[in-house]
């Protein structure tokens, strides 16, 4: 399992500051929507070129557009781009092809996507290398976790991994390591800690031992 | 019946450029997705900081965190901003909340909606500007339009205004007109156009007259 850390309400500079004090520590660095709303790809580049071998995922949730806006976040230097599962499957395998073309991934992020097996089945052979459940952050606060529709996907998907996000942290990485995804994403159990570092060594430690 | 010109393929200095040509004859000024994925709020910034009195819409296609991202891209000037229907009602409701609050405008855009009358009459109370029944760029090769769609919608909602984005050029505004939408999005019909200015006044005046 890998973890991955979403950056999100912070600049492009805070988060090459965040990324100095990980990059040896953790698998995936998301670069999060609102940070791209405000800044574009100026985090991924950054990024990218001060630390060449972190893995950047640009977490556009692509829902329109498939080629140009992945070719775009792909020669910005991202390693892996976000396609929303709700897209038209045209706009997400244009976004697999792009990927493909650059030796680069694709993950299509299944938030607001009803029946989550239906798709999950749809998704599986057109080349993805991730689907992550995910629980939108505006409804979190109804008590809502992705565990339950995580464990649905994985017993379908046959071909490509799963991925999870929505309020994950340390307190649920047991029952996460139970279902099995191949990355899971934390964001503010992360970015919010008091000690980056230690919180994030703390997840990675859970999930490997 | 308004023009909204959607500009997407280039970068903010050009977008510049373009408003300083149509600033006097267009309604709405659209930043498109795929120039926000590269440059964030950059040609928001520009073009209101040159023409304050143009009205810009960021077309996010907002899809969580509907207050941060909605909070930051009025922040930045921009007038209008666009929230996906497929979202979480949450988060739709977020969007307009802040709209409300700095006095400014939301649209849900019905991309990829399944069935638009019910998500229409879903989203018709809850205080959103206009709802924008838009069919992907992805997908129009398939022959697919947006109009009836538009009519459908156009017979459900009551408190909200609508708009249609797809595809659109001087041949369909006749059939838009007998629709009646309040806003009409124009793309690549006037942007691809030899004259940028005469292209849009063609469009203006086939809508006013």
């Amino acid at each position: 399992m890998k973890l991955q850390i979403a950056i999100d309400m912070v600049d492009a500079e805070t988060a090459l500051r965040m990324v100095k004090e990980i990059h040896d520590v953790i698998d995936i660095v998301e670069i999060g929507t609102p940070m791209i709303v405000r800044e574009g790809m100026l985090a991924v580049r950054l990024i990218k070129a001060n630390y060449p071998n972190v893995v950047v995922l640009a977490d556009a949730k692509i829902m329109d557009g498939g080629y140009i806006e992945s070719e775009d976040i792909f020669e910005a230097g991202a390693d892996m781009v976000t396609v929303l599962a709700v897209a038209d499957i045209a706009t997400i395998q244009a976004v697999v092809n792009t990927a493909r073309k650059h030796g680069k991934q694709a993950m299509a992020d299944m938030i607001c996507v009803s029946n989550v097996e239906k798709r999950a089945r749809e998704l599986d052979n057109i080349g993805l290398d991730y689907i992550c459940i995910h629980t939108a952050t505006d409804v979190q606060n109804t008590g809502k976790t992705p565990f339950d529709e995580l464990a649905k996907i994985m017993k379908v998907l046959k071909n490509t991994k799963a991925a999870v996000a929505g309020g994950i942290s340390i307190k649920t990485i047991p029952l996460i390591k139970k279902i099995g995804p191949e990355i899971v994403v934390a964001g503010g159990a992360l970015t919010k800690a008091a000690n980056l570092r230690a919180a994030v060594v703390e997840i990675e430690e859970a999930i490997k031992n």
